[in-house]
């Protein structure tokens, strides 16, 4: 299996890209690592590593789009990494693309060189939102800002089939992001789309609110990508409050200083206790972190494309490159051409059951 | 001055709003309160109270508005407490309409008795939401799940408006929510509403991206009834999701709560040092509760209306009193009305100050 990684993608490319490379190539022996981007740059980076029996390459790529760029740089820059990338995928090099550089950009690379998979009207891009027990498959999270009510349900589709190839699950269940519980509770798109899903033959459940979205009532929860975008952006925002805030606060004046001094010996008594939670603290750590996902997974174009958080670290980048390598292995793009054949079929049947 | 008190609204009413409402008796001395509802069941509920010298007053209405009932259920329920008590604030009897019930019940029987403000399409229902260095004004929050660009202007005055009298904040920066920073980012309705507030004269600073409403770039912040509901209850879920999971987590298994137990004599050796820090935990803890703000305004409607969170405790609906008794007290529906006007002369001598 060859993985194309886009160097150049990311807040902190290509330094932390090439790390997660390295880190990807060492863990998945298997798997080649090509790095798209400017050669000399790669290489530079390469040199500082010792890479010595692992799979990596690299394929020039003159051009970059940059993490602010218009999507409409994409349609200039014809050798930018993430066009010359999907490229390789799109002419059978390589079997997925993985780029932690400007989402918009890597979208419109992705329609440009890969095109939509045959019947899809839109692709989605999907991101794992924190739940209990397990977290759910939240799309669109900005592809589409105004998408059709026929758009959303091809985005259940496209996630019930991600969930169920990538985590395992059958049939799982699909909500759709409202204002209420009830059937009537939604703005015109929600309404639009609400009897279409109850025809579709999915697993719905009906519409989640907002404060639903993390008790996991379903497994996959769709949503336009405008409100999408703000819900996984409006919770970064308020966690990363929340710690800088009682940071600030907690250790503003001499008064607090003192106290958190105070409280020095009595934390150090703690740690044998601390020490036994260890498994715990950490499996909660892993849990949270975003680097652990790696990547969202963008539904509907011919071939596996996965788009990690501009933020990314190495880390976070090479699980990008084992999320890509897992879709690939599960099969998820003609998964998801099956079932929207599969259901186009019993469409035209009159039945409704995928 | 005298405020009507819903005692049938919440999902602990009437217990808790007549706890609410003697707290709030006790502490504004020279304000009356009206509770509005059943009245054998209030009395029953105020017998356990020493109300002596506290302005109590009781306006029966025989008939409730359930919290989870259609909001076409008020149109039939005339005399329904919501009715009776908006009907004492047009007739001049009362000066503020305070609910903890159904918000889309309180928003419906506003419209009926008190109706709209000369000029506003659509009232908003704003709340209060934290960011640093202090909270942002949001709204809408569930009135207009399709609202039109103009109707979001209007939001933006009154807005503008409200924390200009209640805040004391001059000049307040105006900022609309949307999926990118860029002034071509957002949904169809962002798009359009964008040019139409530039063009406003109010202090209008652009989009605000999820993850940038809590760091407080703008003090108003703008947006559909739909995206807004989902943002305030997507933020309660989670910030309740992380704490019941660190719980469990960190309780689950005999080797936690070992550990845990362990913890316990450092813990207590921390005390003194913890106590040192206590006034900055109590401003956390007021900060964070949402019980201090005591409830959303509901903008545009020719009243003061607070409308409180179903799960109101006592305090929470006191200091919903407490809102209400500003929002009289600081003339802010006449403000409403003159920055309407002004802003509604402006526009037609073609100018956009306000």
């Amino acid at each position: 299996m060859k993985i194309v990684l886009d160097a150049m993608g990311g807040d902190h490319a290509p330094g932390v890209v090439i790390d997660g490379a390295v880190m990807a190539a060492r863990e998945f022996p298997g798997i080649e690592i090509i790095l798209v981007g400017r050669e000399e740059v790669i290489k530079r980076e390469l040199a500082r590593y010792d890479t010595a029996g692992l799979l990596l390459s690299i394929t020039h790529a003159s051009e970059i789009v940059e993490m602010e760029e218009h999507t409409d740089a994409v349609k200039i820059k014809r050798d930018s990494s993430m066009r010359v990338g999907m490229r390789l995928v799109k002419d059978g090099q390589a079997d997925a693309f993985v780029s932690a550089g400007n989402s918009g950009g890597v979208m419109a690379a992705a329609l440009f060189e890969l095109g939509r998979i045959r019947g899809i009207k839109r692709p989605a891009l999907a991101t794992v939102y924190p739940a209990a027990p397990i977290p759910v498959l939240l799309l669109d999270m900005g592809a589409n800002t105004d998408p059709k009510p026929e758009y959303l349900v091809q985005f259940a589709l496209m996630g019930t089939v991600y969930v169920e190839r990538m985590w395992g699950l059958s049939n799982p269940r699909v909500g759709i992001v409202s204002n209420g519980e009830e059937a009537d509770k939604g703005n015109i798109l929600v309404r639009d789309t609400y009897p279409l899903l109850q025809a579709s033959g999915l697993n719905f459940i009906g519409n989640v609110e907002g404060k639903d979205v993390t008790k996991g009532l379903a497994d996959v929860v769709v949503t336009d990508g405008f409100t999408g975008n703000v819900m996984v952006k409006l919770s970064e925002g308020l966690v990363s409050f929340l710690v800088k805030y009682l940071k600030a606060e907690l250790t503003a004046g001499p008064l607090n200083k003192v106290g958190l001094l105070l409280m020095v010996p009595g934390a150090l008594a703690m740690l044998p206790g601390l020490l036994l939670l260890t498994p715990t603290v950490r499996r909660i750590t892993k849990r949270m972190d975003y680097a652990e996902y790696g990547g969202a997974p963008l539904l509907g174009v011919d071939g596996v494309v996965i788009i990690g958080h501009g933020r990314s670290n190495a880390r976070a980048i090479k699980n990008a490159v084992r999320v890509a390598k897992e879709a690939v292995e599960t099969g998820m793009v003609s998964a998801i051409k099956d079932g929207l054949q599969q259901w186009s079929a019993n469409e035209e049947k009159g039945e409704t059951d995928v």
